[in-house]
């Protein structure tokens, strides 16, 4: 039935690639070759070509997806995915699925050369590159939401991000096939939905977190700290200095959540350009609000430095701090 | 991060069944064996090693997703599926996220001793046949959504329908990850929406539609037939007489889609006892409403037969018209 306007994009061609892909593979100084370059794919085609390979070769295929503007935090990321896969895959697209209409995504930072250049140094086997057009054809009308949880936290000041991060998301593990993909610590609220949805659709793919990585002075690495001006970037470590308050009130002995975020709120007056979003002590699995911490607690801060809205997290009750 | 409650059920179980698997196929005679005998799976688990190790061997696997209560329709599905992959599997599961608080869950057919036999019968290789708690484990909340595409047909009447299929459908794909799946032209609706799903979310699983199978009397076959008594069985085929009329308007050349719908709507009030519940003229790919048949049209109807719910479509403008 129907037409073909909607049918998927040419099998053919990909049984052809993955016919070419393997004899290469025979062709041992070929084979060698290849894997001494990064490859660079603007299609979903010639990335599912790429990891089926993979794949079929009995390797095990790491994930880090980004939206480039790349810093050491996803380097860290690239570090654990080597560290943990015989080949890695990075992808680079700036999701418009995930931003709200008054958001930065016009202005959002890219650099694709030196992104590139950077990969490449750390071993990136492969990257992922597509365009809007090719990730949202005219007429993409699917979406992945975690019900409940896309509504706390970032979800609450960000309506539809987090349906526009599980969307790609999907869309990133259906088309590089991953046996394990790494996510950062800082995004903790995407952390936890990314692995509820893990769970719930049955993706066989292994999720695994990596630490915050801050600057020397605290500041949670972000791609967002480029636009802060050097009053801004100095102002921005009231987020960090708010969690500090929160940790040590922790490490004191207190375990109501709201006199914990009371404390932690202390920080923010000392700073009148920034302006808290919420400072909320959470399940760091479903998100929801505690009244009082029992083992763990996930303590989230956001505020607007000027326009720029950044976020950290510390998570208490755990041995790995994380934390300077 | 987090408890270890949400984390993803053992790797390590599956990755020691994925080695038995293949130690297993390489002795011959066992692997013969196993291929002569229908293996039923109830966990997830289960399914997903059987179905790696069909992927690691290099074969084609085919997947008939069913709610059971199985008619010649599924099975022509499960012949289509043999004749175009090297290994079959089929699912029964009355998926409870498809079914409305006033709808048919609890009383819907299920035989499966009488389903295995036939399977069986049909040289089916898996059998995944998961209870609702493996498939909706407590605090499964992620969804997928046709946005739509899904209010539309058996969508407006059945509100939240599609997005149970979409999510059940998702995850069936992702336990089975079949080559190929296999679904009835008879749930046309359901077949666009899984359609556009695969496109959008980018599965690598190619969709094939089976015709609609009919009874002798041209009533088209469906589990829920079994709900009706003899004199209700009679009157269901006002259906099947109002699509007839509709492709007979065609023929003559009527193309426009309210007087094509009017004239199979005139066989309705010969049945007092069958409601309709909508008779439309959309576009097969968009299930758009269509004013004007260009080249191809979805006739589809749906009525209450008592209590009982029927649908029944044919396709304008093409070739097979499957339709007696």
């Amino acid at each position: 039935m129907g037409t073909g306007a909607l049918a998927r994009p040419g099998r053919a061609k990909l049984d052809k690639i993955l016919f070419f892909n393997s004899r290469a593979d025979s062709w041992g100084r070929l084979s060698l070759r290849v894997s001494l370059l990064m490859q660079i794919f603007l299609t979903i085609l010639d990335m599912w070509a790429a990891s089926r390979a993979v794949r079929h070769g009995g390797k095990r295929l790491g994930l880090v997806p980004t939206m480039g503007a790349l810093h050491e935090g996803h380097l860290s990321l690239i570090r654990a995915a080597k560290s943990q896969s015989d080949s890695v895959a990075a992808s680079i697209f700036v999701n418009p699925l995930q931003f709200g209409p008054n958001e930065d995504l016009a202005k959002y930072p890219r650099d694709f050369d030196r992104d590139c250049e950077l990969l490449k140094k750390e071993g990136v086997d492969f990257l992922f590159a597509p365009s809007v057009e090719e990730m949202y054809p005219a007429g993409a009308v699917t979406h992945v939401t975690v019900e409940g949880l896309s509504d706390k936290l970032c979800g609450k000041s960000r309506p539809g991000h987090f349906r526009g991060v599980t969307t790609v998301v999907s869309k990133l593990f259906h088309i590089v096939e991953p046996d394990v993909a790494f996510f950062g610590q800082k995004d903790a609220a995407q952390l936890a939905i990314i692995r509820r949805m893990v769970r719930d659709l049955n993706f066989l793919v292994e999720i695994e977190a990596c630490p915050i990585v801050r600057e020397s002075d605290g500041l949670a690495m972000s791609s967002r700290n480029a636009y802060l001006n050097a009053q801004e970037r100095k102002a921005a470590l009231v987020l960090n200095r708010t969690l500090k308050r929160v940790q040590e009130l922790f490490d004191q002995g207190e375990r109501n959540a709201a006199r914990l975020a009371d404390g932690g709120k202390v920080a923010f007056p000392e700073e009148k350009s920034v302006r808290l979003d919420y400072l909320e002590i959470v399940d760091p699995d479903s998100l929801e609000a505690l009244t009082e911490v029992k083992k763990t607690a996930l303590a989230a801060v956001a505020g607007f430095v000027g326009t720029t809205r950044l976020i950290d997290n510390v998570v208490l009750g755990t041995e790995e701090k994380g934390f300077r």
